[in-house]
């Protein structure tokens, strides 16, 4: 039986819970994807990617911090979808001159994920009036949107091209 | 035994395959969201991004014969994984003020995911010199990112202040 009561603030703790939940997954999967990657670069991306995500965790926790509730992860299953999806390209490509432009592809899966959840997040915390919240949702967002950027401007540039050669 | 030949044109296919999966199962969604909708707003749009499902599954279906393979699906565990998140909070929210706001979240997730495979896609024909794939896979990827921006506007408007009120 569905509770009649649940409003928007749930709606955002519960949301929060999610993509606690997927950037702890994500910290989990991107050191494999840097010992994966075969290029220099891509390598290089996904570990300024893990630091990044370290900071992102850390501003999730600060929310939960102001909203007076314990930091929580909660089941999310489209990370998990997401993620699994780039083991399995990371399985069948292994050794293959495409694994890079797969797992270029599997990140700009997750980043997209992300951008989606941190745009809906900071969208219904000024509707909430949580300015501090808002602020801090921005940050990822804006960090998330540039690492997109970053890895299309990788796969235009090098890894995509010498698959193709 | 991971096959050691794998190239740029088999990720391409693979791909493919992955969002034709994805698509497929996103038009078996959008009905049940549509239905689930409080706002006529937003009802209509799920509607017509219904209509657009359908020509975008057209769309791949003319790159699958562009590429002389036939149109066939492969499991997309990261679109699965999506779509049971939309499922959940239909449930969980169902009869509440924050559903709507829900839904459209859900559906932002679902047009995220669809930009970056889109994106990955668009740009592998290029590389491949697959021109009409290419195009194809273009017409589709504007059309996403409208209809994201077109939620982004909805949500703004009226049903996520109206949970809020």
């Amino acid at each position: 039986m569905p509770v009649k009561d649940k409003d928007l603030n749930d709606l955002f703790l519960d949301t929060l819970k999610d993509i606690y939940f997927a950037e702890k997954h994500i910290l989990k999967a991107l050191p494999k994807m840097a010992k994966a990657a075969q290029s220099d670069k891509l390598r290089a991306a996904f570990e300024k990617h893990f630091d990044e995500t370290e900071g992102q965790v850390e501003r999730l926790e600060q929310i939960f911090e102001l909203l007076g509730k314990p930091a929580r992860g909660k089941t999310c299953d489209a990370i998990v979808g997401i993620l699994d999806e780039g083991s399995e390209i990371m399985g069948e490509y292994k050794g293959c001159e495409a694994l890079d432009a797969g797992l270029l592809a599997a990140a700009q899966a997750v980043e997209h994920y992300e951008i989606s959840r941190y745009g809906t997040l900071k969208q219904w915390a000024t509707q909430l009036g949580m300015k501090d919240a808002a602020k801090l949702l921005d940050a990822t967002l804006q960090q998330e949107k540039k690492t997109d950027v970053a890895l299309t401007t990788l796969a235009e540039a090098s890894v995509n091209r010498a698959a193709a050669a």
